[in-house]
């Protein structure tokens, strides 16, 4: 009898609020496959309270990786629970074979067989540019795209307001996704909003996607694949550089000694 | 305790060796999730032997649907195992809201997580452009694949060459997509070809998709998440029609009595 | 003293007023060139009434297919009048050198030259993402298409309300992708809509594309210049397969026997 | 009974072996309809002996509007016989609602139906990436264009070489662009190859088109249907303005006196 | 000590009110760097009162190069000071390795590193599509261009109407681009509009690129640069041939008889 | 009479030797403007010797906005000396008004009005994938890259290996991309091949781009012409969250405490 895989989820930021609702849903989905995989949910040691831009994205990757490299020995594949094309995923995945995703890529890639189009309803305006660059990056273009709506919160109010308050934001945005850029399925864009998407499915009609239920359902499948990261091009291991190491954290020193893949 | 969900999966022609191919696929990749999924493998009743092209394909869907429609009601998804745009999925998804996808569009989402660039090996030079088409529908654009390679065999002679002459076409054109195309990724473009992917991939090094496998493994993922194709736009369920059937067959038949979703 | 060209069009349903409709406009359009073309009209035998989507395009096309098989010999082209990218049309271009058209590509080349921008009045939101596939495929990218607009009728409805009435429903369509959309041209989108163009086109002061018209046009160029289907990529011509058949329509047959071109 | 139509072509050089070039295809292809359209074969008075890039276009697209504005009166539209986005056609498409177009426009457009890519073999390494802006501008993107291959002459050298030198260079890079490109069908992007396309296809086996064939074959569709060029937009109407004119050029200063559409 | 670069700008239409606004913002800005370049502004000796089209920029064109012609010898380089895809620059920039650029590529370049989408607000509807065009040829894409807005002007209203006028509609359009388009940088799309961008910025918040200072930016920056214009490709020199001239224009026929590069 | 403006540049790794030749170039290109504008050149003060892919721009990042935002009160404009799409511009870009770019964007936009396509010879085939999601993102498309090209070496053997070693690979990998590619202008893609550029452009014979002279040449127009990022979309400012901070280093915290631009 083969040992379950394990599955590393880290929420890119210090919220413990944000980690317990990410936590919450990736129990829920992991639950789903009657223990073939295990996932562990874990948060920052140091950063940012929430990712609301770029300027946050680089203080959060930067400490996502130092704590994941502390971790990884001990997982089969990392999920980085963040809704954008969060710098970590890259980083790791010259780091590392083991399989390493963003939510939102995988929210994305679920969302393709259930509609033409989607829209992702996010937080803030601040995101609209932000996350179009990242379903580019993703899709190679925005053609299945219909629109990236703002819900007018930041990513900490997903989970300090109430919820009905963030709910009713919601839907507003998806309802007007649908009805005016021809969103035929939703995404809820931010990790926060997880385990929402019933409730607006039922109001809407139309199929909604929970980032992270998306994200641990899309590293199940490759982790029970076992598929690696090509070491080709985009994410070329690099070479161990023991000596030239000037960075003063634990889990990114320990990169810096690592061996090719 | 809940049953388990059921996936029919179907090989749109009539070849009995390709059938059993892909039977074998979906036995080993349905037995990792440990039964929470069970499968079935059928094939269309009449039509072609292999789809080779456009001609077939329009023979092949309408066998298809027609095999389909007469035992969905006893599935709760539908998988159709020919890597191409598979006409029937279009179809299946205004006759029904249970998730269906086709073995192309599984495999070329399972290999974006794993790399920059795939390559998709494929039969002839005559599937090339048609391949090409189906990427731009499924992504909306070709930016993340680096070519579609052809291996120079027939579809059927995936199945009737022996597995040594397979395999060496393949790696021959696996190995100038990489060197040649910038591939990271390959994809094995044709139901026939699954469970050469090991061997492939040990050979060359990066990641090999086996197109069934991704297939089996998506329509889990969306068995398990209860997702629904979306009623809007592109699969909007067609009314019922009773009264204007002038179709011979028992399946395609019963689809137009079909009541709306 | 050469013979004139003869050009076969299909109505790719079932439907009598449909048919009726576009011989109307087939014989007005041939009837231009002073005989040097000569047209039928016909239809499928058996299949759908009218083509809603995409179940019923999989129906249709195997009917059409199966029809233009059996005819084929004593034509020299053949125009699908459907407003779809008819999967019959790349099906026949494998069965025949001998070029073949559907209308919809047909409208949108000859509404090129008259304008940077063109729309497409369809009859319901079904046909929305359909005919923007449609178009990507036909010219390679939406650029010049401005949108594609609903008219909120079913293609069946073209033939059985009143001619005011669609025309009302035309005209409003029409206004608002000239107004909001930034249409230069507008294409009617569907083969019911022949010669509606004119009322159209006097009401709102922009060309109006008949699609069967344009069909027969540029059907007219391509047998006059002697063009053929390229025998490369695309539509390679599929090798005879006469003992494999399992298909028991006559037309669909004979395409499995038929020698390579 | 209705009197023919009369088109206009303008070879926008002052070669008389190229007009003569011109000419004799463009009988050739007004006869094949039996005298429902007459043509007329023109040069610019002034100007370039031939047009081998963007400097000498800037002078010829001058000196192409001034004839054509002065003879417009006795035609039904223009055609402008130059394999390249000439820019007089959009200063006529603003003078005139009688449509206009060059023989590029018409080439690519006439090849769609054929293949899904083709390569147009142009004279010399200038052109490609000005011909590549033009497939840009007139299909909205490059996707159905396999290569611009240079054939390794000057505009001048397709009708001073001798026929089988001339010969013997486009079968070269037809022939490459076949192999290595994908090329499914060929444009001779020239008007002075016209009628050389015979000889390249037999040799190919893949259709070739004549640019300038083509280019009478999509003005008589134009003319017989009444099409006009739309108001709005791109080709709105300059509204008239005598007192600016300080243009010496007979036509251009007619123009300049013209009412709007 | 160096000599002082020296900077050729020239207002492609014959109005002296235009080329005194364009010739004001240059000294403006060619002041900023204290002497380095010196900058000398003329206008086409011939042609039109203001290029409202691409009628009047067939005629523009051929009297910009015939002026810039005469006076090349004397200057570093060239900047044609109308916001279009000026057919001018490719014309020049076959004639001389002297740096050449239209203030519309100037503007979009200095827009980008502002923000992620920019909006022109130009003259009128007919400039749209030929300015989306301008932006596809400069970028290769929309994507960055949020929209192009008209202000309901002609070009020659830009600098007739009173300054207040002339304001208020580019206000108007500028919010608008902000507020539906998601425009974060606004590009003013005439040179009669030079040194209005102050106010609209600070009315609106977002940076505004007046586009004859941002041309002159760029021109000096590439005249300090010792770049040239490469040889190779799109803008590959014309050989020499003076025979063949049938171009009265001075400056015209001196590039007929100039040496390769 | 004011104040010459000041600009920061910064290598945004540790390598001393790196760091000397980012500065001479610097110091040459900032000296062309007699003195209107005063750089500095520095490096990160921990982190990477250099950035050999995305784990050491996660690291770097962080370590370059951690030196800049420590700097940033003494400073008009900021100059990542790193060619790649480095995190901290759009990072700095939230944090600060003031006008922030890489050498990359800038080195693309120089390249631009020089020819119809563009290069990028890179450190490692590692790059070619990163760089061309730069490009996409830079310009919207890949449209005008012709290709990027490895010069099979890492980033820091541009400053270690001998310069004849290092120019011999910069020529070679120019040649292939200017023969085989279509490249009609070449970007050096590593801030250590600064000032190699015109010993390729003497050997090649078309125009050779230096990133860290065209990222000088373009800061100083930015702050001559007083432009500043704009506050909506994209790089929407952060609002202040002082209590939130757990970030160890200087810089960052004061960025976590900045008010509101």
């Amino acid at each position: 009898m083969t040992a379950a895989k394990r599955l590393l989820v880290i929420n890119p930021n210090t919220s413990k609020e944000m980690t317990a609702v990410i936590e919450a849903s990736v129990t829920h989905s992991i639950g789903l496959f009657g223990g073939v995989v295990e996932a562990t949910t874990v948060c920052a040691d140091q950063g940012v309270a929430s990712v609301e831009g770029s300027f946050d994205e680089v203080v959060s990757a930067y400490w996502t990786v130092d704590k994941v490299m502390s971790m990884l020995d001990d997982y089969d594949g990392v999920l980085v629970a963040c809704f954008s094309d969060h710098a970590s995923v890259k980083a790791l995945r010259e780091a590392t074979h083991k399989p390493v995703m963003h939510i939102m890529e995988a929210a994305v890639l679920q969302s393709l067989p259930l509609g033409a189009k989607f829209s992702i309803v996010t937080d803030s305006n601040h995101w609209k540019p932000l996350l179009e660059e990242g379903v580019q990056a993703i899709l190679g273009s925005m053609e299945r795209c219909a629109s990236v709506r703002s819900s007018d919160m930041t990513a900490l109010d997903t989970v300090t307001l109430s919820k009905e308050q963030v709910l009713e934001k919601l839907l507003k945005a998806s309802q007007l996704a649908v009805d005016q850029d021809g969103a035929e399925v939703i995404l809820l864009g931010c990790a926060g909003m997880s385990q929402m998407n019933v409730a607006i499915e039922q109001s809407l009609g139309v199929p909604v996607i929970d980032a992270v239920s998306a994200g641990v359902l899309a590293m199940v499948t490759l982790l029970l694949s076992n598929l690696r990261t090509s070491p080709l091009g985009m994410y070329t291991p690099l070479p161990a550089r023991p000596d030239e190491v000037s960075v003063p954290n634990a889990g990114i020193s320990k990169a810096y000694g690592r061996p090719s893949k």
